[in-house]
């Protein structure tokens, strides 16, 4: 979705219980400066959780959101249902506080 | 969750379907400089169908996404149910190109 995802860990948010990707994300901010967390369609509420509670229950005052972005993707169909949807997409960049 | 909620006409998510807020998106771009979608909660995603949705079909080229901005609420618990729950929230600002 952008340039940064090559410099930062990216995070795709699927169909695991929003507590499983915090552990995650802390995980990663641990270890390295940034992380991206990304998500489509339905998803896209839960990775505003999963950035919500890694930023002020897990790493507060650590962390901080220095990007949202939201997009479009379009989703090939299949041989079974050949028609092409689009879907909305979040990209949310939590970054440590200097 | 801003500022610029006194400016800007503010459409809240609610069980409605997307399109009937897109056209609500719509109609209030085609009066005024800025739209303000919020949502909460399972909303978040419906939110930013009806922001992409709006930006690409229905004012594609004219109008584009000024602002996304995360955070989270506090909610008081019911007399029935007397625990307090946190929220997500979300943000997104749709502005007229010059």
């Amino acid at each position: 979705m952008s340039e940064e995802k090559e410099h930062s860990q990216v995070i795709y948010i699927g169909k695991k219980n929003t507590i499983s990707y915090v552990l995650v994300a802390v995980t990663i901010l641990n270890k390295s400066d940034e992380c991206s967390i990304q998500a489509r369609g339905r998803q896209i509420s839960k990775a505003v959780d999963v950035a919500e509670i890694t930023r002020r229950k897990f790493l507060a005052d650590k962390v901080e959101v220095s990007k949202v972005e939201i997009g479009s993707e379009e989703l090939q169909g299949t041989e079974e249902n050949p028609i092409t949807k689009t879907v909305s997409t979040v990209e949310i960049v939590l970054t440590k506080k200097e």
